[in-house]
């Protein structure tokens, strides 16, 4: 159901509920445009006893700065609540920079990542003639201490979501990178074999392709992830044709049947 | 299936394929270490008129660098692509100070995001007793103009994506913020009205809580929104029980109810 109110059912509705909880943007405001009658309909709730709340995503304000802006507008409103920062006023949108020429945004792993970087990028999405290239979903770096270095994958969730579009993921293990090398050297992938040490990327990505994979044991997988594939029933995408403890293994074997 | 590689099937495999594709990190080297017997291997099949490919996700070095790597090792690796920008050097990760007695990571709207902060973010979160809050997951913010600004959604996907781990999130349409209002005032939800203009936050939120709720048209949605709506069979969650054109009509109504 989705009524309209009108003059037949306002009456139960408002004598039905003693709360009313209001978002701000698009609802008392299009800032600083006041919606014509949000004052009066607080006002007017107000007195009728009802108790209203205001409820708004938009942390970019504190506690005191909506308490002003509601005495400002005609309504006063009582704070409670701890103070969130506000910075919304660092980025000018008037002083972005954008080029009507771009076709294309390719979202890497970037060092230097930013909101302005990531706004940018959605601001050029907006257009649907622009492609959507991620290098690769890789959500974090390999890494041999205790800090977690966030991957392209990282950068690439950013835009997706400020963007709202899907990206064309270049990297392992989608079919892009396989089709450059397949094209460019005329490849079968039957006489073909991918070796690599991570299931989710190198594996997933030769078997995607057709290609005979070796899942070596030197980096991300060792031998009890082996044994798990071994029972694993369902999802067969990961799970590599072959596997052995490391190319030096693979060298010596292949030195060995001469 | 899953075979370990043996001197009874290693000639086949060699013989069968013509092309090897070999990841880089993990299988040939784990950086300054390369893998005992790697560089053999990759002589041994050019010797057997193979074809070697390297196809890694790590776009941190150059073709060049790669290169000289492979050189350095003892392999004659030519390079084919354009070169690709290296700034990895730029975050020393033993200089990161992390602070062990950090027991809650928030991610919220940041104009400062940045590369470091989601490291943190993401290695703070490796410990599964931190908790990982989200302010809300809204992917961008209302603009009137061409920007689209990112919104806090955005900083969440990355740390999300990066951490692997799923936040608890605090803003509209989820529970949190609802259970914050209900207990400090010990509301009814049956008896509690939602008025808001966006239909997967405010109706959502109101919906999922059991209260009445009321979409104005002077925001986010609009009448041939509403229209879709009546038609939709599906999904439910978003469709609320009363519309109307804005709070200034509910005002005029209630007025004149009276």
């Amino acid at each position: 159901m989705c009524e309209q109110i009108t003059d037949k059912n306002v009456s139960s509705l408002v004598e039905k509920h003693d709360t009313f909880i209001f978002d701000c943007d698009g609802v008392l405001w299009n800032w600083p445009h006041v919606i014509p009658g949000a004052v009066d309909l607080l006002n007017k709730l107000t007195a009728l006893g009802k108790q209203i709340f205001f409820v708004t995503n938009n942390s970019t304000k504190t506690q005191d700065d909506y308490a002003k802006r509601f005495a400002d507008i005609g309504f006063n409103a009582a704070k409670k609540a701890d103070q969130v920062p506000s910075d919304l006023q660092a980025i000018k949108t008037d002083e972005v920079q954008l080029d009507s020429d771009i076709t294309c945004v390719i979202s890497a792993l970037d060092l230097h990542m930013s909101y302005l970087k990531v706004l940018k990028a959605a601001t050029h999405l907006k257009r649907k003639e622009v492609l959507f290239l991620g290098t690769n979903d890789d959500a974090s770096l390999p890494t041999n201490d205790e800090v977690v270095m966030p991957g392209a994958g990282a950068v690439l969730a950013a835009v997706t979501a400020a963007s709202g579009r899907l990206p064309t993921i270049l990297g392992k293990p989608h079919t892009p990178m396989w089709k450059v090398i397949q094209d460019e050297f005329n490849l079968n992938p039957t006489k073909t074999v991918m070796v690599g040490d991570r299931l989710e990327t190198d594996i997933a990505f030769g078997n995607n392709q057709g290609l005979t994979t070796i899942l070596v044991l030197t980096g991300a997988t060792n031998e009890s992830h082996v044994n798990e594939l071994k029972e694993q029933k369902t999802d067969k995408s990961n799970i590599p044709n072959f596997y052995i403890s490391g190319v030096g293994k693979l060298a010596q074997l292949i030195n060995d049947s001469k």
